[in-house]
């Protein structure tokens, strides 16, 4: 199986940590996302453990709410004592109203308009990941205004191909995130918040992108950054606090995708920056790392109803679910991969080759093409998508007047909601 | 101006249907979707009359509702006495909700659910547009339950490859949708209905696709689909009331798309449809045609505020609004082109070279590429965003958790609210 939360029961139905997923359908119907808090929690603690293990206690994981943000997730992220990114006020007031402690979250984002300047500073957020200049003079005009000192970091672009899908990579000089070294931008915008009244500049942050499995990118990037931190240490008599790695380690969507090791990952790094700062005579900067995907994307699973099965003979054939695009786009964006199953008859062998496509009226509301489903599947069999805890309920649209699945999650013998079905009422609420 | 109801105004800014853009701004924000109420009615209008002058006073347009989905369009499409086609029960609530005659709504779809099928029965719907045997097969049981009979048309794949992008081509043999004449599915489906009880079937549908320029795209689809009308009157004796020929007239994003001439265009079609039919010796159904972007794209603007004009020397540029993918993912899923002006500035010429791009922590968060803007391009300067109508509002989401702007309607002197900008409370209103 993709992941091992995923097994088969005495029913030949698909289990997912523990629970019959035909049990769960009938329980909450379709489409239907499923989380396993286990697991969740299980990524958390590993990424605190390991990180303080390599890095030494001040190290910090922040969970990317972007992955999949809701309160209940800030709640278990919170009890596991990880912090937070964060990327909009939307988020940022979903967290607050989790209790999540906003000291530890930290704001980022290539466009800060006033109001979320304004209202995080509201909040007492930690710490802004400050992408530009214009963002700085704002957020400086603000906190004098408030008359606060606002504590943040840098976004730098080190300047590095993550070799990743080209909507995810981030760490390119041209990338619209951040401030290039290679340009001297990251140099001059350092120079700027150091001459700023009520910012206190403490650190540095770099992502060189998402759904990274390439071996040393994440070291290129490392040392690209201490080589900046002792550049500005240099040339600025600057200390930097904190160095933010940023995320982007790769997960295994088939069977065909490397399985990454967080652990030996993160060790490998942690070698390289001990050797690295201390050859660079630099002290060691607090380290975080911002896993969103590698946290929380095999956590989930998805589950449809079948509504039709088309054999167009001498073509091709298609299955068609009951969501589709609007609860994962991630195939009609980047022609992602995923692993299909037909959850309630887990025994029969996969014979018939199909596209998995969603129920929007757009050709291109495909899941995935060319897989393989069992001869009989048929009307009311149930589909599982696997590996879809990352980047799709957070990315999930009303395409086509369609309500959004609930979110059940699973944790022991329990299984809970913790976002309620969309309803119809919802989907006017605020039409006139 | 890529649209005849744009216009630049003694300040120089850019104004819509006689409104200065930077005042409505003032009132209500951004990012803001705007819609020109004039426009709408002039086309609802432009093609209830060409087809009843062309093809006779039965005839009826459907307004195809994924393209913009909310109560006052259909209050607009109501009075402007045409019909919907809908594709999910959240469209045919917001229909219901907003008094809409629900005998002339069309339910179209790929994967109707039983529920769907049941709810619609109950709201009274007039037709269903039935995509495969499945359908049939539940549409009859429910019925039967019901004690009705309900009315449908089938939905037929004519076999053409429309010229327009892959996903939205839909007449091709292979498609998801439908049954294909080339594979005598079309007739196959077409006898099924005729042996039901509960169903009474009333014609045939086919749609070749959306964004078409192609010149005898719909020609050669009427040809296919007359020569089926009148294979299945001699094979079953049965006589086709109603022919819709679908939608998909191109709309014009960009100087370089051709501009469509609607009322030649349906002239065409019809000068062919008499003459075909005369020629086959069959009666004339009654013609339905379902636009939707070419309704609706030309009476839509977004307007959003600069966040951060970004220069990596030697690289690129980039500016950066307060909205993206999720309220336009028209570039990340197909890059589509689009006409961008900076709002406020309309009469300063455009030099700056640079990507159009959004506030989503996305690298594919990209509204338009390599567009020109004013040299003084800054924070807080706005940017409109033409032909927006169509599938922007519709396709929105909430990623990055940030809420969906709201809608307002142009109307001659009257500007007015018709879908609320989203609230932070929205967001996490499910959230348990």
């Amino acid at each position: 199986m993709i992941c091992d939360n995923l097994d088969i029961n005495e029913l030949g139905h698909l289990t997912f940590s523990g629970f019959d997923t035909v049990d769960l359908v009938k329980k909450y119907g379709t489409p239907l996302y499923l989380l396993d808090e286990n697991k969740i929690r299980e990524k958390c603690h590993l990424y605190l453990e390991t990180m303080h293990k390599y890095f030494g206690k001040d190290a910090l994981p922040l969970y990317a709410s972007k992955a999949n943000c809701f309160k209940q997730m800030y709640k278990i992220v919170g009890e596991e004592h990880i912090g937070i990114d964060v990327v909009s006020l939307g988020e940022l007031y979903t967290a607050h109203a989790a209790g999540f402690d906003l000291s530890k979250a930290f704001f980022h984002g290539n466009n800060k308009t006033d109001e979320d300047i304004y209202q995080a500073i509201k909040y007492n957020i930690g710490y802004f990941v400050v992408d530009n200049e214009e963002e700085l003079l704002s957020l400086q005009e603000i906190a004098q205004k408030e008359q606060v000192v606002q504590k943040i970091l840098i976004r730098i672009t080190p300047g590095i191909d993550p070799h990743t899908y080209v909507e995810v990579a981030t760490g390119n000089v041209d990338s619209k995130f951040g401030n290039a070294i290679a340009t001297g931008q990251a140099d001059k915008i350092v120079e700027l918040a150091l001459r700023q009244k009520n910012i206190r500049l403490v650190g540095l942050h770099c992502h060189v992108g998402s759904q990274v499995f390439t071996e040393d990118v994440h070291l290129k990037a490392l040392r690209i950054m201490l080589d900046f931190v002792k550049h500005i240490k240099d040339k600025y008599n600057y200390e930097t606090e904190k160095l933010n790695l940023g995320g982007g380690f790769g997960v295994r969507y088939v069977e065909s995708d490397p399985l990454i090791d967080i652990e030996s990952k993160i060790r490998e790094i942690a070698d390289e920056f001990h050797q690295v700062c201390h050859k660079l005579k630099i002290r060691e900067p607090q380290i975080l790392m911002e896993p969103g995907r590698s946290l929380i994307a095999d956590s989930g699973l998805t589950l449809y109803s079948v509504g039709s099965v088309k054999k167009i003979i001498g073509y091709k054939n298609y299955v068609s679910v009951d969501g589709g695009m609007t609860d994962n786009p991630r195939y009609a964006l980047y022609k992602s991969s995923y692993t299909c199953l037909c959850a309630n008859k887990m025994r029969e062998s996969n014979n018939f080759k199909c596209d998995l496509v969603g129920r929007c009226c757009e050709s291109g509301d495909i899941i995935q093409k060319d897989i393989l489903l069992p001869d009989s599947i048929r009307r009311n069999d149930l589909i599982a998508v696997c590996t879809t805890g990352a980047y799709n309920y957070s990315m999930s649209s009303n395409y086509n007047r369609l309500p959004k699945p609930p979110v059940v999650m699973l944790k022991d013998k329990q299984d809970y909601l913790v976002v309620k079905r969309e309803s119809y009422q919802d989907l006017i609420r605020n039409d006139i």
